[in-house]
């Protein structure tokens, strides 16, 4: 499917639609990335590429990283330099019920759209969240990974409408994991932290890249931390970040409190868009 | 889509796709249902189309349940009189990522399959479950209806092939909450017993029916209970349950215990198969 707003290839090919078989539709069994795209490239692919190919193993899906990059160089030659790539890998069709077929066919789903409009509501003086009441649910066999099965997401995002920025979500426990669409870093006592992901919660690849290079590169100590809803007033900066969009300051959290703009997130910010110009 | 091994309808026309933006892909979305058919008819038909109404009121899909009736009466009249009909109901194309539409067009995808083979590996002989290692998260905002997020059953699948019919599924505290395609009920002490499903699982058609209907009808007392793994050992006997398959003892779950299939579980399929002659 090719028209001026998206482009789309299923398998290599221009479609627009996939088999009501899919497993992908009937249980969720897949997995999605989503690549900011920018002069042509798409910035920390190798960074999605490794944990899809975690996903996969995880879910018992036979991602070939080959073709993969085929059809993502067929997209990237036909799509404009700029704008959002999807890329949604399914375990195909196939199998008896919940059962996987012995010889699974995964589905490669390539998607490019325009930069969303959403993203310019996101400013450098701060976001301001809600507390999403619905919670995520432990569950370690399928922490981090970027799965198909997102209606916590869904259902915390039903919570409000255009009066927040992003929504932050915690688990069953009252833990802070992470915003709907955004992981969260807070400075306390000149290190960051970032929420612990073992038990529930998506590892974002710009959080992964913060964690692993970003933030190492200038000196700055940053590790992962169970961190408790009341824990959060204390912290003297806070941000959000993905690899859609960047790093962005939290200015409140409705019902919890509020945090400055302060220089710790301004100069992360100011490196990352020296490594990345997309990310302003 | 009109096949001799299967017929299928989306939106009411014979179609076999659905378009790559509909969120149940995206994000599993969606509901669906799995009907028996018997002699041209779903037995249970109302059961279903409640817990469809509850889950599409918990996930914003707006259910047309005219429309619905008038597809399924469609499918009816020209699928054989038996078989399994699945009906899947997501929430469509629209919205902005995890934010729903404000006006969504629900999509209807309705299936009908030959009955599945696999039944014909359930006997009145008794099953043989494994227990599962994965565990059902605690969600309280999803429990009980049959979303379309569904990895936990697949994970859970993965574990074993032919060696046992079906997999009994603990939540994180190790309590016993259903098989991965069934629910479950234990005889004590001359009470039927079935986990509660408040945090996690699926309310199964069946299972409902068994508890508003055919066992108080049967003079037989049955109600909802919290039950540890440690507590099946005990009990006289077991029974898995779903619409597609009906009711069947279980003689043996791995590493737990086995079972007689006694005079409880005979009595109720006897009636079972009497008020509905395709559960036999």
């Amino acid at each position: 499917m090719r028209s001026d707003d998206r482009l789309c290839l299923v398998n290599g090919n221009w479609a627009d639609s996939v088999p009501v078989l899919d497993r992908g539709l009937a249980y969720g069994h897949g997995l999605f990335e989503t690549l900011r795209l920018h002069r042509g490239v798409p910035p920390l692919w190798s960074y999605h590429l490794q944990r899809l190919s975690l996903g996969a193993e995880r879910l018992a899906i036979k991602l070939d990283s080959s073709r993969l990059q085929c059809y993502l160089d067929t997209l990237l030659a036909h799509c404009p330099g700029e704008g959002v790539i999807k890329i949604i890998l399914t375990a195909g069709v196939g199998g008896r019920g919940y059962r996987v077929a012995d010889a699974p066919e995964p589905q490669y789903v390539l998607h490019w759209f325009p930069t969303p409009a959403s993203l310019s509501t996101w400013s450098p003086q701060g976001l301001s969240l809600t507390l999403c009441g619905h919670r995520l649910p432990h569950n370690p066999g399928l922490a981090g990974i970027k799965h198909l099965n997102r209606l916590d997401q869904v259902l915390a995002r039903m919570e409000w409408r255009d009066e927040f920025q992003e929504g932050l979500m915690l688990d069953q426990r009252g833990g802070v994991i992470e915003g709907t669409t955004s992981n969260l870093f807070c400075l306390r006592a000149g290190q960051w932290l970032t929420p612990s992901l073992h038990e529930c919660g998506v590892a974002g690849v710009m959080r992964q890249y913060l964690l692993d290079s970003l933030l190492p590169g200038m000196g700055l100590s940053a590790f992962e931390a169970v961190i408790n809803r009341d824990e959060l007033r204390a912290m003297d900066e806070l941000f959000v970040c993905n690899s859609v969009s960047g790093v962005w300051p939290v200015r409140s959290i409705a019902g919890i409190g509020s945090w400055p703009v302060g220089a710790g997130v301004q100069v992360i910010r100011a490196r990352l868009q020296q490594e990345f110009p997309c990310y302003h």
